[in-house]
């Protein structure tokens, strides 16, 4: 087998005097980040060291725009915007992180919607139209990381922008495509040789095993080692390794 | 006489649900908006009327960054920034007017520091240095608008940033080019025909006549309308018809 | 007849520079003014004049609590928070005004939920409990303001919080008694008198004819006459008139 | 030697999703807590939690209000509010923690500034008769939390306001009572035993060395453990021990 796959994770997600994360070590593991845009998370000073130090460990970087809602982290469900709202608030959030990679010398290649929004957005589709729209609307080259199967990537190719798929490497999968919700029991996988070892079959079998047995096809063009787990820069590092043992070379989607 | 001038005025300067100022009436008058980005005051859904209105009507848009402090309208001093921190602020601020403004289809042609920190940047060389390195970083063409003479005027030209000297039309000078504080009596002009009369002799003569009684000279590319007071369109609308009554011509100096 | 009403209004909605409604002309009409807490609307500085002109003027003050939303001015739906974080968010706001209130001379008698926290309170009632638990927790001799019959009256019962049951001058009513969507035509009334004769006549019948045309029951303790018209001050005056002139007398619940 | 004293450290300042400090550890060793009140850190969550930590391990509660400033966790300084705003401010931010505080069945019995509101307060008597002001306003029995012999406590004084007198544990003093500027060498203790041990001879002697090598007077009612260092609670755990071998109580002042 000689493949060539995305790691992404969510990055910045510091604000002010508080630090989230192990980034440094992380960003020596994956080749994509997600940098939160100072919505959910992140602050400009915090997103442009993200993006410095991305651009040294060559890690490609992507806008991951959220509600604007520190104090929930993005995770609330927040439900009165129209879809105009939500374009305007993403393109916001997109154009800053483009100007602060600017500084930083590094571009902006994707956008990856974080949380709630995100959620939502999978969904309904006006909010997924809406932020397809906004990612185009900024700058037409940018890649849209989406589920496979749901209404963004539906939306995504109604709209004409381009999507990079994605496979949670430490979440359980239902019948329709979506990740199980995290209150079902083992719904989130603990153990990394576990994980390492699912997403490497995800990738060579094109599909993956849902809760309830079945096997539903699935294309992988990027995977999430995020996890809000403190483990997950020893989750990450051994997926890395585990797919590189088996030939599988680590590499940003975005320069493919 | 055969002169082109900019007019200027703050826009976008609601938030949420407070509107501010008559924005409609005002972008038929002034041929330069500075749009607030988020920061001070403006949304991205108050951004996006406000760039879109401002295409429509041929007129050109800058940001406006300030301090993040909606509650004091970007008036207060807040010290504690690096230079670093204000340079990737200033950044921030305008590269999501630019995103913003891409989904009106105007596009961000200048810059202008709102308030305090304006201010503070006029009296610091290095907080002046650092926002010219944000406008130049993000975009090479964007145009400083700089009190003449000023700090902010001389950081531009070692940065190597195209700037726009601004004239006050409603505010008194000192001798060394500075605004007169509003807190001295007359400092701040009422009188519409009063103004419109100061600003065409100023741009005749190239000179000001200061509160001392000294002339002392001032090259404009940009006069600012801007007024926190309730007649800010009429004394607009009577500087406007004063200089076009005289053979001055209003437009962009973006466009130039 | 000889009765007496109260009648209730939002005020304190401004935010730092940007003012909203015309507070002081309607502190001559009401005898209850909701004073925003700073989380949807308000600050320090605005609600301490509001305490104090409410205190000049002989009216009561309530606090008035949102989500922490300035953006949306807390009608925004947010989902996510559990009902302890919502209780301890309550009682911040109602002893921030306890607080404020005191420097201004006057003391808080009440509370009423604001916008969508107060809509989903009447849907759901553990978040019902919350805010009951939230008044009792912080001062057991607090009112709070709920509409008749629907959960936020019924979870103050079962707390053992005394409650103000509150009529709406200018909106129309379902059959289960509560209001009538926004979105249906001729749901907001804009006719002052049609609504002044309405009020009056709920009043003396304990009943109002809802959308369909069913009479139900109704006591009532406070009349809110908040709209988000501009017509607002017009029509409180007219309801004020109309009830004084059949021998209504206007004073604030929380006095009796 | 028969001393009881009073060891208070900074709390509550996570916010949302960020943590900050051990505060449990922490509030085995110290007697007070002072909360922040979600200007600088905290929120309404983290509030409630810290109190009734504090409450269930005996530790004295007080309010540490600050500049609204997460992103620069109050410690930027801002100019531009009256002192009667301050005074609005800082009642606003006692009330909000008195009324989390009753949910958690606690009592705040003080209240100390934060940071650059603090220092500033040390710097300019009408700020810091305005916080005095705010204290007295919002509670006559809050004790007000001060450095000796500078602004905050005669200004205090002047209102009417208790005090208690704070001496740092890790941090150098210069000949007019003020902590030594971070920025000079040395000036923040890092040696958990050499700090103990000065604050041993602090109390005894009731005086301290200066940097100059000068004796002055200092009478101290509590001793601020905080610090910014991660190593805060072993030294914390360091100065209560050898406090406790030598006869000395630690316990809060605000019950004597």
């Amino acid at each position: 087998m000689s493949v060539t796959i995305d790691l992404n994770c969510d990055m910045g997600e510091g604000f002010g005097p508080w630090p989230m994360g192990d980034d440094d070590t992380m960003l020596d593991i994956v080749s994509s980040a997600n940098i939160a845009c100072g919505f959910h998370a992140g602050d400009p000073s915090i997103m442009f060291r993200t993006a410095e130090t991305a651009k040294r460990k060559g890690v490609a970087i992507g806008a991951h725009p959220g509600f604007n809602d520190l104090q929930g982290f993005g995770r609330r469900v927040i439900r009165g915007d129209s879809p105009a709202d939500i374009e305007r608030m993403i393109a916001y959030q997109i154009g800053a992180l483009q100007a602060v990679g600017a500084l930083a010398g590094h571009r902006v290649t994707y956008v990856k919607a974080h949380g709630s929004l995100n959620n939502m957005a999978n969904e309904d589709e006006d909010l997924a139209l809406a932020i397809a729209r906004a990612i185009k609307g900024v700058d037409a080259n940018l890649i849209n990381v989406c589920m496979p199967g749901l209404r963004m990537e539906t939306a995504s190719n109604k709209i004409g922008v381009r999507v990079a798929r994605e496979f949670f490497a430490d979440r359980t999968y239902e019948d329709n495509g979506t990740l199980s919700s995290r209150k079902k029991p083992g719904s989130v996988l603990h153990d990394a040789d576990e994980a390492a070892q699912r997403v490497l079959r995800t990738l060579q079998d094109k599909a993956v095993t849902t809760t309830s047995g079945r096997r539903i096809p699935i294309e992988i063009d990027t995977i999430c080692v995020h996890g809000d787990e403190p483990s997950a820069v020893a989750m990450a590092r051994t997926i890395r390794a585990k797919l590189e043992t088996n030939g599988v070379s680590i590499a940003p989607f975005s320069g493919r």
